[in-house]
């Protein structure tokens, strides 16, 4: 009886996790998806000519690059089939894919400095570019850092797990200021394109709804990676504890 | 020996408390400071009158309430006067500090809303006003919440310390929304009083650099407030735990 009701418990935790998982790489995939959409439908496209159109790929880079395969990236310690066995497989994964976040994330910003390069027009002045280059340079500064501590094999345990609260702490920081910067950036793009007296911003046309709502989602998405990053209890025991894994934000006050 | 090394350590950590502590109250002082003098400087200072000077009052009462009032109610608890002796006159000073902070930031609204109603236009259609208000929103909810759990007798300490951790989640993505609507907002406001040609933002004229200074600075105060709360072993040891605080994020991966 107790061992039936036990049982049942596993099995609704573990149905309870992979809906959660699904639910999420589906609202990841749909921020991407739905970025291609607002450029695709009213920006002309995607083209890597140095126009506009190449500037297009910028929003779904920053997107997909620094929050969605970023995510993606720092949850891997979540999984279940990573808390058992040795941990250096998913540690390469867990560097590989933030390098495949880096990569999307350095292309986007490859696209928008082409881009300006073609027009003749200044980078970095506003406050969304500002932030977003020193984002870039914190996720730089994080993945050389994390690669040299946690991977090559000469830091000690004691060093690795005095500095981890640290690595996930800014690694939790990163993927706000990202979104901080895709929010001022997808703001800063309406004002840009919705200037002209027909459709203005505040006339809420259909392309600033969808791309507000876009933005909207994006963040709903982080803040959901967030918790399942900071406080969920889906996560890899620490060596000595076996039988049940500690929340992050283990206690409050 | 012994002990002289101890008191030492003691006397050591005691002072680096009392220096960050204040390092980090100038630095939110100087968040409003430089948002006041922008808004002096470059926008002609402030009027409870419907104009433009009204509306100057709006990013100074966010930053100062949704920000720097909210970060210092929020860390109420890692004073170390606050980890001996009755909880209760600690947790009524962090409901009224973040009340306080509430109201700031309800009079941010109210400015931006009458700002609008007396030039006859549109309210909440930007992203910034989108994430904006929805950040207002959950602070409204957060605060009550916490009231009604944290405050009043009747919850069991039990369901107390299962909302705990995720009543310091939510307190510290609120700060992080407001962050992010900060950053858009400052970004908006720039674009909107530099669009002429002799000085448009992309020129970086003085105003540019001044604002988008202080948005990063901003940035970086949210950032350490958030260490604080959410790394640092500055905290109230739980019942039992008497000898060390343990920090929030009390293990990584």
């Amino acid at each position: 009886m107790g061992k039936n009701f036990f049982g049942r418990l596993v099995r609704m935790a573990v149905g309870w996790f992979y809906l959660s998982f699904y639910a999420l790489s589906l609202l990841g995939l749909m921020c991407i998806i739905l970025t291609v959409y607002w450029m695709q439908l009213w920006h002309g496209g995607f083209a890597w000519d140095g126009t506009s159109l190449m500037f297009n790929y910028h929003p779904v880079f920053m997107v997909a690059g620094s929050v969605v395969v970023y995510s993606a990236a720092s949850l891997v310690y979540r999984l279940p089939q990573s808390w058992a066995g040795p941990k250096l497989p998913w540690k390469i994964g867990h560097a590989v894919l933030h390098l495949l976040a880096f990569i999307l994330t350095v292309l986007g910003l490859v696209v928008v400095f082409q881009f300006h390069n073609h027009e003749n027009t200044v980078s970095l002045y506003s406050l969304h570019s500002w932030l977003g280059i020193v984002t870039v340079f914190l996720f730089a500064c994080q993945w050389f850092l994390g690669f040299v501590v946690f991977l090559l094999p000469w830091v000690s345990v004691w060093l690795r797990s005095l500095l981890k609260p640290i690595h996930v702490f800014f690694g939790a920081i990163i993927l706000f200021l990202s979104i901080a910067s895709v929010i001022s950036g997808i703001n800063e793009k309406l004002f840009f394109s919705l200037n002209n007296n027909t459709q203005p911003y505040s006339s809420l046309p259909s392309e600033a709804v969808f791309a507000n709502s876009t933005g909207m989602l994006v963040v709903v998405f982080g803040v959901l990676v967030l918790y399942i990053l900071l406080v969920s209890s889906w996560k890899r025991p620490e060596p000595g504890i076996l039988s049940e894994g500690q929340p992050l934000l283990c206690d409050g006050e």
